[in-house]
């Protein structure tokens, strides 16, 4: 059996469950390698995937004896065989966020399920800890966004729309990767004052401030990457913030290691920020692997530690309403006793 | 109050609900125009939008007087707020498919909801019936694709990868549209015997049969076609076949009108199929709105009625394993006594 259904058969054991229905497409993407609409059943004895006639083919070109899986055309399956399925087991796991309520119901019906017990996120618990494959993907990812990154500062031009140079990266991407990780954010001028704008029709000026919030997949793996930059020079006002957000982005990378509290991670630029009358009103950062946000968050409302070969972002910024804002963001992998920026590109006073 | 909101209202009456919660964005977006991330209350008294920080500005925006919506965001509603939205409800409904088992719990608690009551698709149902306002966007959607197709025609040369070819469609549409309503298949020869046929490097031949499923989006409304066609002639064997699917798609559309059985229309072409020793092996269509595939469906599963300004698909196919496939589809809206179809591009024999 492959190594993480042999990891998950274990963690199964020691909750006492005897049976498993998995419905959310990542996780089972994790343990399989299957992207296909379908679920997988792991019962007492056997790994097994259903799906539809749209997918068994390519199911089986992905699926290697090693995984030990059984493939189900979801037509042949009888009433019977649904009951079968987990009989005997006296407690079976399901994945309460990624089933409706309305499958909740059906599940327990058509299995005849006993005990339907939540797994509270077990997988995703499991998937922040990344391997070496996982971890080239995500380096891969964040190599191309380094170069993308370096690509839009020689193309950006002022009098170009930040729609143009949105529509760009993604050309860029979807050209050498498996397109984007999230809807990429080109906000320039008083629009980089929301952390989370869309890009607009407005013109890059003459002298302008710029934040690039951008990312791709390869292999399923996403990167993260945010700069606030330049064209021409860097107006009056923004350059104690901007000096103010990458101390403290460079000092809390330094804090980024095996061990390292989440809550005071975000305590520590919380408070350097009020020191100088600012607030962080976001997270400090978030896991990336195969979702662009995923566990651990690293925020005041988390508690959690970081451990080696989590993949997280590094992302303070500071947002003055209807005037600027200031981000930088960095993907990194944590290791025992520091981390490693995965996302190498230039952050010190980019100007264009 | 909006007039969707009021039929809902009227609705909620009818089926004694005091207080509904709703989860579902299509949904939101149907009754409310607002196209963001957030949940929609309907109490005693009140309409309320819950959201986040990100997208109170837009939703203000969105939102008329008329709406009689009230906008929170989540961050200020505290744990009495949320125990007395529903008080005095006795029963309080939800959108069973539209919310995870773990939301479901979690909105028991924090609500203090006594009786939480499923829905059954009730705005799905009001959706299936679409007003003039929503057949216009779709009408829209379905001339965009017809002008698309025959642009296609003239762009499509032997030696072109299917892949070129759909990235071209994608192109098309993303420059006049809201972008695709779903992946366009381009399957070429031996690949137009898969329904689902996901675009390859295969290139198109100096004779060949080429498959285009396509359609795009306005305002958040889908268009779908289907045309199967030719480069250079017809092949011999795949006449007949081509012939027995327009025949029957043609005839099907005759029989598309108010009060039409979903499961009749559907029996009709699968027993004209099996008189020539063909199967249908997909269903017959389905309903087309805000998702590119919605209720109702047409096919021997599903015993429905069409209604006047329903917008439905109709769209037999053949397929012979390995060989080729044939399908042909347009986009209708029906009415009291027949059909219009939506998209009108030509389908007697496409000879490119």
């Amino acid at each position: 059996m492959n190594t993480k259904l042999q990891w998950l058969r274990n963690k199964m054991a020691s909750l006492d469950l005897q049976g498993l229905i998995l419905t959310n497409p990542l996780n089972i993407r994790y343990l399989t390698n299957i992207e296909a609409e379908g679920i997988l059943l792991l019962t007492r004895k056997e790994n097994i995937y259903i799906t539809d006639s749209r997918y068994i083919e390519y199911v089986h070109s992905i699926l290697t004896l090693y995984d030990e899986i059984i493939v189900y055309n979801i037509q042949d399956i009888s009433k019977e065989d649904y009951e079968n399925f987990f009989m005997f087991c006296e407690n079976v796991g399901f994945e309460e966020y990624d089933i409706s309520y309305a499958q909740y119901k059906e599940y327990i019906r058509k299995y005849k399920i006993n005990n339907f017990v939540e797994t509270e996120h077990i997988i995703e618990k499991q998937r922040m800890i990344k391997d070496e494959e996982e971890i080239k993907n995500i380096e891969k990812a964040c190599a191309i966004t380094d170069e993308c990154f370096k690509y839009i500062l020689s193309y950006i031009k002022p009098g170009m729309a930040e729609k143009q140079i949105a529509d760009e990266i993604e050309e860029y991407y979807k050209r050498r990767t498996d397109g984007l990780s999230f809807e990429t954010i080109v906000a320039s001028g008083e629009n980089t004052s929301k952390p989370h704008a869309v890009p607009t029709n407005r013109k890059i000026q003459k002298e302008d401030i710029i934040t690039i919030d951008m990312g791709c997949k390869v292999n399923g793996y996403c990167s993260d990457m945010t700069r606030t930059f330049f064209v021409g020079k860097i107006p009056e006002g923004v350059k104690p913030i901007y000096d103010l957000v990458l101390k403290d982005q460079k000092q809390s990378m330094l804090q980024y290691k095996d061990g390292a509290s989440t809550r005071m991670l975000t305590k520590m630029v919380e408070n350097d920020f009020k020191l100088y009358g600012y607030e962080l009103i976001h997270s400090m950062g978030h896991g990336v692997g195969m979702e662009i946000h995923e566990a651990p968050y690293i925020s005041h409302n988390s508690d959690t530690q970081l451990k080696e070969n989590m993949v997280v972002t590094d992302e303070p910024g500071i947002y003055i309403p209807g005037k600027f804002g200031v981000r930088i963001e960095d993907t990194v992998q944590i290791t025992k006793f520091g981390c490693i920026s995965l996302t190498k590109s230039e952050k010190n006073y980019i100007i264009i």
